[in-house]
């Protein structure tokens, strides 16, 4: 069989551009509206999306009033709870979202995430942060962010602790006999007991295991700490190349640092995120764009950058190539991206923040078969194993998306037509995980 | 119009009873099957409960596996989840559950529920509860609980936090106007910047306010601590009186405390837990609690008066008088009502851990009218507000009590036929807070 495109769809915010909620067509409220966010997630389920993706944010980012005050985002649903109703309104598709390892506790996500796993009949994912926003800090009683690596140590060791609690119950624990009165077989729950450097958790987890063993595990980092940890542990990356060639690097990168640990590559999809936007022409689809763009005004752009960059470029003069940025404890991958592309194409600061200010990352623009190209070039090049698509608007890109290029990948068989598994492992192709503790109980994954 | 009963239905565990899981009619799976679930609320709703609540706990109870194996609640789902997936199928009845001040962050709490206060249109109420149970602390890096006292005073100012990022947005702060790209009005943003004893908090809350001001705030408390934070914050009380004169007494404290600092008593509805056993007979009514407490292992007795007493009863002489028992962290409103009970009723430690491991709170036993006469005495004379309700077993006890029970009290014009309004402060009769920050901008309540 062809090599498979795999497509999750970023849905928070609903738009990643930050002018989405001002185009035309779009629904200014799409962010924080149910009923638009049950009919977005029952097109993409039509559309036979892998997966509906929530990242996350924990605080109002604190920008310049002039920026925040146009921000479509700052009112959203807490993820998990948005996703566990809309388990309720969909059959198969796949519910990721975003879960900070630096300001929540393992006890916590690994009963959240497992809730959501049985209440949606395996569809669960989590997607590990590690919260780079400073921000956040401040709305957990910390004045400091913790420093880049020890974020990552504690990252670690939290997705030990959280695994290993998943792995609470053998899946033959239940025994639930009326005449003798044992409910569960005590030879088959395994107390945690985890004692390390950062986290102390006896366990077990007071919930069977999931449907799926684990949920599935997404990262994002790109840096040299997050690229080894996707290495040694994600089964989902949502990567961020900017191009084909960024994207054969870092999926030859990633995927030889699995060889070199003895993990199969095929265990772990890449999928990096993309903005789409579809035209019934090449014009029309540059025109959307276009129109887009002009919608972005100046006051959000800065703030983005500086947010990006981890320092406040509204003091650099915007007519000026980018000065040199001191190392900070913003996230690395975005930063360093951006400075090398600045660098390479003589960008100056206003220019640099025109680009973030818009999307700022892959975007790909064109006709349904312009895109299906580009995508299977992606596929066959081994730049990706598919996409995390970002809709230019809601409801018109996403609708877009689905009835056209949705179509043109099937016709080239490279994307399902039906849902051929249950659970959102089923349809990345993953298997389930045996369970450490009780190894031989855990079902066959096809 | 006459006084009328409120109930909540208690439904985690499904069953209070230990044996609940056992009975024979009972799906013995009931706590952690999601279609059970939405069959039991969706009858509650029909039954025009005014809230479906879930109790919680941070652990698999630390007890010995000869007790633990007969547990038929060791796998739960997680609440929040679990009422966000069950306001999808549901359109009126309230969603209580608990979180604990102890263990987990203002920040989040906050969110999740006005998250859930949102997804299911102005129906949530948050549970406050410190976390009474040792074995939740090793579970959260902890060896020993925190004091009594110092979990309520981190439970105080935990309130005030919470309750303060959920006024972090006027009501009317949302523009998303998109001709001038301005989606917030930046006068209706508060900052909340708490820096207190226990918590440090800066705000804003990234979610609007919710749907009803704040979700209703809900404790159990009834030490006197827990009794005087309930008089200044709880807008319902979860009691554990035992009969009407316990009832009464407490009724009367907890509403003069509330004259007594200028809070409206009719603020607060106090709803005591019972377990209720409806038979067509008195005689079918007590045959079924007969017929449940015959099925309490002694195996489940014991290790449930120690959870209870905080202190390892197994080390007792079953067959004496229960001895002295010294102080501890546990929570002190259970413990001193079983004590008290001990010496009054000179019970041996025997006869307590049967009366503990069955249910060992207020019971109402008999037919829909015995029943009726009962609520209704305690309603008239000022005893309580109306009841959380405790199943015997399910679905058998909650199809009984919605099928015979409701009726009698709606004959009776103390209970209602239809919902008549919307959100859980509608069916309480409770008022929507005013925003502290932004006054006068509050809906009317009704």
């Amino acid at each position: 069989m062809t090599k498979q495109l795999h497509l999750g769809a970023f849905m928070r915010p609903v738009g990643i551009h930050t002018a989405w909620w001002r185009y035309p067509s779009a629904y200014a409220d799409a962010n924080f509206n149910l009923k638009h966010l049950v009919q977005f997630i029952q097109t993409l389920e039509r559309g036979r999306f892998d997966a509906f993706f929530m990242a996350d944010h924990l605080a109002v980012l604190n920008m310049s009033m002039d920026a925040l005050k146009r921000s479509g985002t700052v009112t959203s649903f807490e993820p998990l709870t948005l996703l566990s109703a809309l388990a309720m309104v969909t059959e198969r598709i796949g519910l990721i979202a975003t879960a900070s390892t630096t300001f929540d506790e393992p006890f916590h996500i690994a009963r959240r995430f497992a809730s959501i796993d049985h209440i949606s009949n395996g569809r669960a994912g989590w997607n590990i942060v590690t919260t780079a926003n400073p921000d956040s800090a401040l709305n957990f009683g910390r004045d400091d962010m913790m420093e880049h690596d020890a974020r990552y140590d504690r990252a670690r060791e939290f997705y030990d602790v959280v695994t290993g609690l998943w792995d609470s119950w053998a899946d033959d624990a239940w025994i639930r006999d009326k005449e003798s009165g044992i409910f569960f077989d005590t030879a088959k729950m395994h107390v945690l007991g985890h004692k390390g450097e950062n986290l102390s958790v006896r366990g077990p987890l007071n919930i069977a295991r999931p449907v799926q063993g684990w949920p599935v595990i997404v990262q994002a980092g790109a840096s040299e700490a997050g690229r080894q940890l996707a290495a040694e542990t994600a089964e989902v990356i949502f990567g961020s190349a900017r191009t084909i060639e960024d994207g054969k690097r870092f999926y030859a990168d990633v995927k030889g640092r699995m060889k070199a640990i003895g993990r199969n590559p095929d265990g772990l999809k890449i999928l990096p995120g993309v903005l789409v936007v579809v035209g019934r022409t090449t014009e029309e689809a540059r025109a959307k764009l276009a129109l887009l763009d002009s919608l972005v005004h100046p006051e959000s752009s800065l703030p983005n950058l500086s947010m990006r960059l981890g320092v406040d470029a509204s003091k650099f003069d915007l007519d000026a190539p980018l000065p040199e940025i001191p190392e900070t404890n913003a996230s690395q991958s975005g930063r360093q991206t951006l400075v090398e592309m600045a660098r390479r194409d003589n960008l100056t600061v206003r220019q640099l923040a025109q680009f973030v200010g818009g999307f700022g990352g892959l975007t790909m623009v064109g006709t349904p078969v312009e895109i299906a190209d580009q995508m299977q070039a992606w596929l066959e090049q081994e730049a990706s194993d598919g996409f995390n698509i970002m809709f230019h608007s809601v409801p018109e890109g996403l609708d877009d998306f689905v009835d056209m290029v949705v179509p043109e990948l099937q016709s080239r068989g490279i994307f399902r037509r039906e849902y051929e598994g249950v659970t959102l492992r089923d349809h990345l192709g993953l298997a389930r995980p045996e369970n450490r503790f009780f190894a031989g109980a855990a079902k066959a994954a096809e």
